[in-house]
């Protein structure tokens, strides 16, 4: 087996210098350290686990940037880190998740240096967001789960928001529903520019519009609480509403609440259908909610399998999908002021 | 400033000794090593980043060892996390979290040995937990989150299951309930040792044993559907039932779900109350849900405060913490079979 001397002799330099080559100790410079790197790779020459990491920087990590623990966490998400966990064992890389928030800049760089992950996974992707503008300067393989204002250059999977806001508006249109509001996640969101948020508000805006319908969009904070006050607003603005889409799992829990203590029925009076979400937290309500659930599962596979690709140098086509969320029709959509009398009060799924 | 070469004079070894002590990349014996260390001291030497960080194997990384993800994350475990992730930061540490499961010793120390972390935290902590001999065995610095069944010299914080059952059987008890069911985390949970299973399911069988009252207890999969099962087996099994005390959100929507469709009145005909819950997840209900609240924030700033220490080489105190959980009365208990017809419906908190 080749030595550490004979990596030195066959590069022309000292064995400090392979030292430091592999090790980042002293500098070295570009050209000597490829001379290094050639030599090393003709001899087939193995540096130790430590040195080996370093030299060829590779960890069999991947660092999934998570600030999702801002603001809880779905079951989608959850849906997505448990996949994304598998699929990264099953190709013998682990994932570790960072919970550092959006704009925790200085806290992302400081553990891309540390070069502890052979690639990154970025959850809650904003338009713009600096974490991917950081990434694109960094020479670590990046995949989103989610996407920026223009992600054509960029390996994403995301959520395909416009289909999905189209199925949820024509489920609840088919039954007779024209006054529909939109409860979204929070004002702050928006602001930021997180993609969820702008995407599907956009979408809500464009296909009731399309349709010569009211366009009521609300933004909320992701908690019972905030979802009980926004349905205590709505009930005032908005008396004649007869139907919620709604993007954000606890808010709607609470809404539906509200709505209850307000002697609405669900769903004779008023229908909830839940975007972005599963009928695992579906039946948690009573009505059993309706909902349209989110590929986490897929996503978390799909970003895993590119990014390997990726950190492994294969030929690989781009990742560019989106996958629409998909309708489960339970009991909280109904008959709406427009129904024929004799529809029937749920669709099939 | 002191060099490298001025390391390698004081302790009468080579620029290459230094340069191997402090990466790995070839083994230098104990005692050079040590007097390289006792060297780099006296003159205050600071190697560059990753040769620090190699040297002193500080990488100021914490790693949560995290299962939670395999069967989804309470809010409990999200505060949490969300502390423990804050009280790292403000101590210059970043958290990372590993999603590995209990029973995954090998992923579990393979990461241990790469040594990307100064120090572990623990978190679902079984009586008998492999973790914890694998860390036992190691040189790295760790806290439970939860105990073993002898955690006697380990650091550890935890809730305190018997203090927090006892306070919520006697909230029901004075209410007027006497027929109380516990519905606890899953059988599997149970098999498995899994810490709150185990320490709560005796509680509540020792505190309801000592009250002379029947002793009810089943275990539940952390999922709506699995709650509404149970409920749909305890209205056929246990007549009687007045009260449920439970201890897994997910099943306790269901299980409220299912009371509600089979035309029980919560809390006129049934009331309902949530341990290691919260006021935020009470808030999702309609009526509002009674809680006692996880003291997630606490344990996370008292672990990694400990851990601290610990990874610091710091004198300080062993961590032997119990926080029980603290009531938040709402509408989801109210006066049982027992109670005085004057009795309001709800304790002050």
């Amino acid at each position: 087996m080749a030595t550490m001397n004979d990596v030195a002799k066959l590069a022309g330099v000292s064995v400090s210098t392979v030292s430091y080559a592999l090790t980042g100790v002293r500098p070295v410079g570009e050209k000597t350290r490829a001379r290094i790197q050639a030599a090393m790779d003709q001899l087939g020459y193995q540096p130790n686990a430590i040195a080996r990491s370093l030299a060829s920087r590779r960890t069999r990590i991947i660092a999934l940037l998570f600030p999702a623990i801002e603001r809880g966490l779905s079951g989608t998400a959850l849906e997505f880190v448990t996949s994304a966990a598998e699929a990264a064992r099953e190709r013998g890389y682990h994932l570790v998740l960072w919970p550092i928030g959006n704009d925790e800049v200085a806290e992302t760089r400081d553990l891309l240096q540390q070069r502890l992950a052979d690639g990154v996974l970025v959850m809650e992707v904003r338009l713009d967001d600096p974490r991917v503008t950081l990434l694109q300067q960094s020479s670590t393989p990046f995949t989103l789960i989610g996407r920026t204002a223009e992600p054509a250059g960029l390996d994403h999977a995301d959520i395909d928001f416009d289909a999905t806001v189209r199925e949820a508006i024509d489920h609840l249109v088919e039954l007779g529903h024209r006054s529909i509001a939109f409860l979204s996640h929070s004002a702050a969101s928006q602001t930021a520019g997180y993609g969820p948020t702008i995407r599907a508000g956009e979408s809500f805006e464009k296909h009731m519009a399309d349709r010569n319908l009211p366009v009521v969009i609300r933004h909320c904070d992701d908690s019972a609480d905030a979802g009980r006050a926004t349905v205590r607003e709505l009930a005032a603005s908005q008396p004649d509403l007869t139907a919620l889409v709604t993007m954000n799992d606890a808010a709607t829990f609470g809404a539906m609440a509200e709505l209850m203590a307000h002697g609405q029925r669900i769903p004779e009076d008023f229908s909830v259908l839940s975007i972005v979400s599963s009928p695992k937290v579906g039946a948690m309500s009573h009505p059993r909610l309706t909902t349209m659930s989110a590929p986490g599962t897929e996503l978390g596979r799909l970003g895993v399998a590119s990014l390997i690709e990726r950190i492994e140098g294969n030929q690989t086509e781009p990742l560019h999908e989106l996958i629409p969320c998909r309708l489960d029709a339970q009991a909280t959509t109904g008959p709406g002021p427009l129904a024929d009398g004799k529809l029937p009060p749920r669709e099939g799924t």
